[in-house]
């Protein structure tokens, strides 16, 4: 019953077996191998135009040249409030753009809201240099809080990016999960929306360790290849990242884990939605579900071998725990099982 | 006939049967897992002492973060004319510690000359503010050209950097094959000559992404979890790195994999000293070996299937070459094959 | 009747009289002069004890290299969500300190409320390397909206910095104008309360190029110089920024200018409270009054001749204004005289 | 006798007197007045053309800023060997740059040479990402020892950044020794040989803080209002550097005093190279004298009062002094008087 994190789960053996696969031979290092060059290739077909693509090893280091490649002195990035780069990544994003701020914005659902948006951005007149630039907007998805922007929200967010001639990055740490949930093309998901940048996560959804920063516009990226040099990004045996590439999107197995990942986190919702010992603290949308229930029996569950962590209540929702609740987060993945899923539900009721 | 780089080998398969194996079941990410913990301990065994260890990603993050975690404003390092983290590293290390310069220093083959060294460090006078302030002293064993700092060399610059009260660290991008060809104890051939910090490669030897860094003095390194998770190498599936060095260090498996690609080196270079057609550059001392031939000859074996790169001659030695001739590089490793070594020998002279 | 700021005012003639008899003669340079040591030793005096003393060229200078000093991986300080450093300095905090970042702490009046601080940065547990590090707090007297931290509001905050062992740095652009207005020595302002670090501004209260950056522990600053020069902030002739200091310290100069300008603040302010045409948005305490009136009024004032700039309402008081209204700033200064003021306050009723 | 340096003069009286003048009265904050215009006004009619001109506070600001501009990740500037920013500015280039790296090229008096240049900056392929990317040369006229590049060897270096595309930049801290000594104008100095961004530097020659950053195409500079912001170097009360200029450019008086400087320079020269204790180390061109003498007669000439530097023999010339000898650096400014210069000269030969 391991609903730590989708990082907590290993990989999946089909990508294990193809680095093993992969072990042999003699191929050309730092990225200039000919796999790199095909799965590179596959990204196009995969987003249906010319991207240009750049293997990284974390999830924070893609986010983090994201906002190196389109950085500006004085810059200003705006994510939401609970946006992972702001909360999770240590001050990485402001270390690779040498200081660039994250401004947090304001949203329902772990989703910025257009409006606040806009509000945030106009704060930062263009020339006023005393309060910096706006440099990047960043979205979410599928969003920290296991929220999914619908494609009209991307919409209006990338209009004010727009607007305000910055582009629009998506940590798409969890981007498979929100593509199937939403049954999406990543083309639809991503710059037919207004998508420039995007975080393409893998890592977490069966992979160990690869993460693609895929620029939807080549040029946005042209300062990339010495940008993740210089960031101690790229791989003398770059090849491992891009055959794990290869076995995720061979025969859509990327998308079926993530199906099963957010079928599981569906099941889990449902028990917890009929539980009268819990309840959902909001709608889950992909493979994270969010727990409400008294600490005591959240302690018991724990006694039980159920493995999650607690979560801070977002902060413009100060009265959604009773001084005796938790807020748990519940996380699945692709190694997530039925049975584990049963008993939790199960060990919650008794 | 691949000398390319040791780096366009692949992974040994016992590294890669052994990701493959854990692949399964759940656990602690972002370095805490049991399997984390197991192998840092490991490394204290090895290193004969309580050591601080800190999985990075590649190479250029582990030179890199070694001298963040020494960083001083203004500061200096000092390293090899040669060396890779001054030629091939892109400005990694000036990166990630906000500037600091690196300084290079003469010696031959490929050695820093402690009595160069001791000039440049003290055309920085404390307190003067003007020049900037030592700060480190890194030294690369086995060098980039092959060659090995013996234990008295490494104790003299340990001395000069003492004096002036720096730490010294050692890029050991190819440590087995410099401790094998020495035959020493991880020990011995660092902290107990005054190395401080050890960028411990196991990328070049067999596995695919393993780069440990290790402070002799854990308190040196103390604010390493920070830069390191701020650098975004932190991987949230740390064990996958554990597992590559469990592997690699189990059964003196990285021993043997380095005695092997010494051997080859070795086999290659007495083939070459004893050939009409070309000369080593230089004495081979561990898994790279610099041959001087007429660049048609090189052509020709190129044109046969034989990979390798040309290689710039020492600045200090700028008569080495005649003009009809080039220097190249050829690096063995533990992939490298015998015939592979004998049908080059072969060409050679054919 | 030019409210616009206190630095749109010139320098005082005794100051500028200073620099002039000073243009003559030799003096060592980057601060090695006569005259640069017996400043720092006059800031002894006025601190009641052995400060160590930086001087550099603005405000936004001293508060950034303050940050520096105590710089930390991954580090967050705390300040006022209105503060001068998180609102105006384009970054340049967190461009000094490679990155860290200014959390935003609420509070009533300008002030940084210890209730918020301490909820801010427990936020950030110790070790927990995700969210990052504690490094400093930051208040700054007066306040960006003209209010006074009292002194057990300071302590209140001092103790909050102290239990999670970060030091207190006050951004002191106008720490004159306080010091005079709580009728306070600088030691009782400053390390009696547990400030550490000091932004002592002099080019708002009568100086054009004149700010100290003072550690009352030596030993806190003890990598300034180099961090200094390494910002550009060592003048070569820096005896002229130590002469403006003299000049500004003798005599209580800088003590009667202060008075001046606190004086006409309350002038301005008593005339705009018995106004029927504005209101106070809060009670000003040292030479900064907001004032609350018709948008039409405030643009009369401007055409004839008042100059000022609007302000943005605090976001804790989104309800300060009607639709109608706008919120003015006005500033007085060394240079502001007794008929500039009266003739506002007559306009204004006119 | 003070020939320590340019910088330990003081400001010229016309200047401080100007100084004074401006002190009363309002003007817009932040490079924003009135004045500020009109001075940065005076610069395109100083250079021939629509340049765009930044005030900042150090010579060393003005360099590091001029970098700042022009750079890229990875990035790597050549200038001289022994140049200023190298040896002398504790890393500022890097650090505004964010670790971009300063490449030394050798040749004689001082003074880049073409081919060095040019066999250095092939040594970074373009697309090579190991070795970063040109981003800059860099030359300083007059040199860090007193020496002159004629026009064609501006030329000459000029061609080969242009091959290179990357931009020229000309520290100037004594540009107006240099423009005097070759009497020229500005234009022919700078942008008609292929300079395109010069720090011009009023500082030594009169003022006492007055340092102007000037980008010959105006977009070259245009990310410069946030760097410069960013960067603590934008002041408040910025008409006083406005003004310093508008004194210094007034009826030559630049000129003047750079001629004069240079005249001492050269009187002082004249009386060494007859001396029978003393020899010029190389001909001086501008206000800078090296003069190589027996270690005693320095020492002598110190206990009488003179003031002066002992100064490092060129890496390019170890032989240049026996091992009694002593290289001594002599400045003159503006502020140096002909009696002064005689009276070294006579106590010289004492």
């Amino acid at each position: 019953m391991n609903f730590a994190s989708d990082n907590w789960a290993g990989a999946h053996p089909l990508i294990s077996q193809r680095l093993l696969e992969a072990s042999t031979g003699f191929a050309a290092a730092y990225g200039a191998s000919e796999l790199d060059r095909q799965i590179e290739q596959r990204f196009n077909e995969l987003f249906e135009r010319e991207v240009a693509v750049y293997f990284v090893s974390t999830g924070t280091a893609a986010n983090s040249l994201a906002l190196a490649a389109v950085n500006r002195p004085g810059g200003v990035s705006f994510c939401h409030r609970e946006a992972h780069m702001l909360e999770d990544e240590c001050g990485a994003p402001e270390f690779f753009t040498h200081g660039a701020r994250l401004a947090p914005v304001d949203g329902d659902h772990g989703k910025i809201d257009p409006q606040h948006l806009q509000a945030e951005i106009q704060r930062f007149p263009p020339d006023f240099v005393h309060a910096g630039q706006p440099m990047a907007v960043s979205i979410t998805q599928a969003t920290e809080i296991g929220t999914l922007y619908q494609l009209d929200e991307i919409s209006a967010i990338a209009e004010v990016a727009r607007k305000h001639n910055v582009p629009l990055h998506m940590d798409g740490a969890r981007f498979a999960n929100a593509l199937v949930a939403l049954d999406l093309t990543p083309a639809e998901m991503t710059w037919k929306r207004g998508v420039d940048i995007v975080s393409f996560g893998a890592t977490k959804n069966g992979c160990w360790c690869a993460e693609a920063l895929v620029f939807m516009d080549p040029k946005m990226g042209r300062d990339l290849p010495f940008i993740r040099k210089r960031a101690a990004q790229l791989f003398s045996k770059s090849r491992f990242i891009a055959c794990q590439f290869e076995a995720y999107l061979q025969d859509d197995l990327w998308l079926q884990l993530a199906r099963h990942a957010n079928a599981m986190a569906g099941r889990l919702a449902a028990g917890i939605s009929q539980s009268t010992q819990a309840r959902l603290a909001w709608q889950p949308h992909a493979n994270e579900v969010f727990a409400i229930m008294d600490k005591a029996r959240s302690e018991l569950l724990r006694e039980q071998g159920a493995v999650f962590y607690p979560w801070n209540p977002p902060r413009a929702n100060p009265n959604l725990l009773q001084p005796h609740e938790v807020l748990l987060r519940l996380v699945t993945s692709f190694a997530t099982e039925t049975p584990q899923v049963d008993r939790f539900i199960e060990l919650l009721e008794s």
